[in-house]
């Protein structure tokens, strides 16, 4: 699919539309996860470096520009799981901002995900500090180094409301968690309202939103989590909100196949960006190569993942035309 | 009440007895919410102090330690909303630690508000970042600087397990957001799930995990978030939840009042600890105070708090005995 678009030059298309440009681009709905796990690490990462945190977060540091350099031309988007960084306090969130502006640099699209949520005046602060731009003694702050964040609905649309406006005012966006991928996500997640499961509502609710924000791909800059882990509920949730841009964990590691996550695409094969993490970051492990070989381990598993994902659409009906 | 293992010395007791302790010491079951906006500081803390997010958060930091000085006598608790924080990057987290730091140097308990959730190795990550202890390459960090965290429930049991397993090996505490004090709160927190509300569902969840690790108080370190604005429910959740202690916010410039948060405390007068923030820290421009005052009017409004909260405490026949 071709956006009518496309003379305009990448940098005056909206968040989204550069998204899933990117994807038709690089023929990939792939979402690389920067979830570095310091015992996972390659030794010759750790060895030698000094203590405490802050040798902690150089070696995730280090470890994650391999990556990048290994599959930024391969994929559209990359994201990072905030509790890897955090863990490390300052100076693993100095991790996370350099990473995040290493994979801008190379083009790629960043998702921040820290899976916040708070009452309306605080959700503006995480907005604002995630995807916005801070207030500060003279003027503000640089702009924020994701271009999505991932946001928790339990507090109700007043915790999701300043999210929205700040993704839709500075041009980011936003995936809200719907339907996750972990196992016990069933216990609260389908609890009944307005005689349908929670997370059915909670889709509603977000559509509704993204109606009105659609971008020439047909899809706003307003997104759900939706796991690869649940197809049955993937499909039902892609026909109610077509706008959605659905971002897809549990792929591999936790359980999920190419055939599983057909469902999150529409029927022209987008909407769905596909998330792996420890399957391509720790790949040289599995594959039973060289540690020093990690980024090309990382590679090799992208490109797997593609064939992987190609194929199920391919046997889907859903491949786009051109890929 | 009192203790029957009083004749031991506070940093031999469990945190959640320590923190019942000083309630009673203090007679006051106020936690001060440590939440600083910056375009509300005084004026004399962020003149002529450098840009960018470092300057942000040194005035932050400096505002906080006149807070501390002025109320640590009269309360056993504070929270600090991390989104305050965060909103200034790496700058921002180091003076949140500095606070928790001072905060626990004045004996003070420390309540880590930054509603983390996540599927179970990544909430693994959090619970171990902000009440546990980070593996480094050598070793593990420093203890961590809050002694209660507050946490999600949307992902379900295997997201807020791992924080309840971390809580428990390290003496640290749990606040699980149960019923949230804001407007739209109701929204899905109400959806119903084995005939009765969402909410009461996770607190029965929540309870059972409590009940097997109670202090000489009868309440266990794992809390729950139950807003000041929704006095019934909380009458109902006290009874569902008798081991659980609660975090209640919403109390003055959310609307919630004295008489309005007496359905937390059970018969005894124990069991709640009721947050203000705002009314406590910008009591100086409320109060028309001096800004160089801003300490004197938190204290002011911390005792006008407190003799609110024991007035009410009267009227419902729930002032515990001595105080």
């Amino acid at each position: 699919m071709a956006l009518s678009t496309t003379s305009r030059n990448a940098e005056s298309l909206s968040l989204i539309d550069r998204l899933f440009q990117a994807v038709d681009a690089k023929a990939s709905p792939i979402m690389v996860g920067l979830d570095p796990l310091l015992d996972r690490l390659p030794p010759f990462l750790t060895q030698g470096r000094k203590g405490g945190r802050e040798g902690a977060a150089e070696a995730l540091l280090e470890f994650n520009l391999g990556i990048l350099e290994a599959v930024a031309d391969l994929v559209p988007a990359v994201k990072l799981q905030m509790a890897c960084y955090e863990l490390f306090g300052p100076a693993g969130l100095a991790a996370f901002e350099a990473t995040c502006t290493q994979a801008r640099q190379m083009g790629l699209i960043v998702i921040d995900d820290s899976k916040r949520g708070d009452i309306g005046s605080t959700a503006q602060l995480y907005a604002l500090g995630h995807i916005g731009r801070a207030p500060l003694l003279q003027g503000k702050s640089p702009e924020a180094l994701a271009d999505f964040v991932t946001v928790n609905p339990y507090l109700g649309s007043d915790g999701t409301d300043p999210f929205y406006r700040v993704a839709l005012a500075e041009d980011r966006g936003v995936f809200l968690l719907v339907r996750t991928s972990n196992p016990s996500s069933g216990q609260y997640q389908t609890a009944v309202v307005d005689g349908m499961p929670l997370y059915e509502r909670i889709a509603l609710d977000l559509q509704a939103q993204a109606a009105q924000h659609t971008g020439g791909y047909g899809f706003a800059p307003l997104g759900a989590v939706v796991g690869a882990t649940w197809p049955d509920e993937a499909a039902r949730l892609r026909q109610l909100m077509p706008n959605v841009p659905f971002l897809v964990p549990g792929y591999g590691a936790q359980g999920g196949t190419g055939d599983d996550v057909m469902p999150s695409f529409n029927d022209q094969g987008y909407g769905a960006l596909i998330n792996s993490s420890r399957g391509i970051l720790f790949a040289w492990d599995r594959l039973n190569m060289a540690p020093e070989d990690y980024g090309l381990a990382a590679r090799r598993a992208t490109l797997e993942m593609r064939e992987d994902l190609l194929a199920a659409m391919g046997r889907a009906s859903k491949r786009p035309k051109g890929w």
